[in-house]
């Protein structure tokens, strides 16, 4: 499935990477990972000390392009307001779900600090990142003084996890687009 | 596990909604249900069809006892303010996440629209009522007129359900409460 030119660490890093995305980390078997890169078992076990080992070298890369997404577009042009709805309205493949977000739903990821670790540090990232602005648009005077840039950032990081919830739940992204529009309409500066 | 005064359904039904809960569909087998219901391979497919079947009964179980705890806020006394407040304060046992939104990040939940009705049905019934809510409080003039009740409903939905993700990835309660924090400092009342 996989290019011949991708070296077989790469393939199998790839293959796990959509199956987590796609299944999980508990519904996602070493042998279909194996099948899915055309992999054999030995040479998982000679670049990879196991499932464990090769799933945290998928998540590390997901994770950092994850990142590197956001923050695109929260270091983009506009105004604070103006970049936080981009980041809210950046195009997603909404029924997929967040390749990150969705692994804390995961218990065997949950449970091992290692494997939450890069999902944790992604999400706080972009969480501070998004703290950053609103503090910025408050001093321009564009959001009201009495917000918190942590708890505003939060909010913002749970409306786009929570909005896959509610887009897989109906079997369609408009719920995440609904709630992605409330959230706007309570942080938009309005002449007062 | 449970009281022998159980029945054998009602045991298999209890274990089931714990596993979907713990481990997800995808994480639970049929083994797992069996050993902790203390039951039988026969006294199950006695009683059920198999492993689908049970499932159903227990999420629809689960999106009962869930529909009602959140209704009996949504329906309390105070301001449409103050009930929204109730319902996103409302104590939860938010490191082990919402037992009804987890199911949308398992595939085979979502593949099948037997298992995905009566999630989808449960998040819907919520957001129905808390987007009445808005638009009475939009009428009572607490909440600005701009405002959409679907679009907020949503928004409050989702800030519950990615509060879980936040948390969970962080081990720790406290960003749930971040941003639920967040959102009623955006949604209060205030004079202009």
């Amino acid at each position: 499935m996989y290019s011949e030119r991708m070296s077989t660490p790469d393939r199998l890093i790839e293959s796990t990477r959509e199956l987590l995305w796609e299944r999980g980390y508990v519904g996602t078997s070493p042998k279909a990972i194996l099948q899915r890169a055309g992999a054999g078992q030995g040479s998982m076990y000679h670049h990879f000390k196991g499932k464990p080992d090769l799933a945290l070298a998928a998540i590390r890369r997901t994770a950092e392009e994850l990142l590197a997404a956001a923050e695109g577009v929260l270091d983009g042009p506009g105004t604070p307001y103006e970049r936080i709805e981009a980041y809210l309205r950046r195009e997603r493949d909404v029924l997929r779900g967040c390749p990150i977000g969705r692994l804390t739903m995961d218990p065997d990821v949950i449970a091992s600090d290692e494997l939450r670790a890069p999902v944790d540090e992604t999400l706080d990232r972009i969480r501070e990142r998004i703290a950053g602005i609103v503090e910025e648009g408050k001093e321009q005077g564009q959001f009201a003084t009495w917000l918190d840039g942590e708890e505003i950032a939060a909010t913002v990081l749970a409306t786009v996890q929570g909005g896959y919830v509610l887009a897989r739940a109906s079997g369609s992204p408009a719920a995440f687009d609904t709630g992605v529009r409330g959230l706007l309409s309570l942080l938009a500066p309005r002449a007062s």
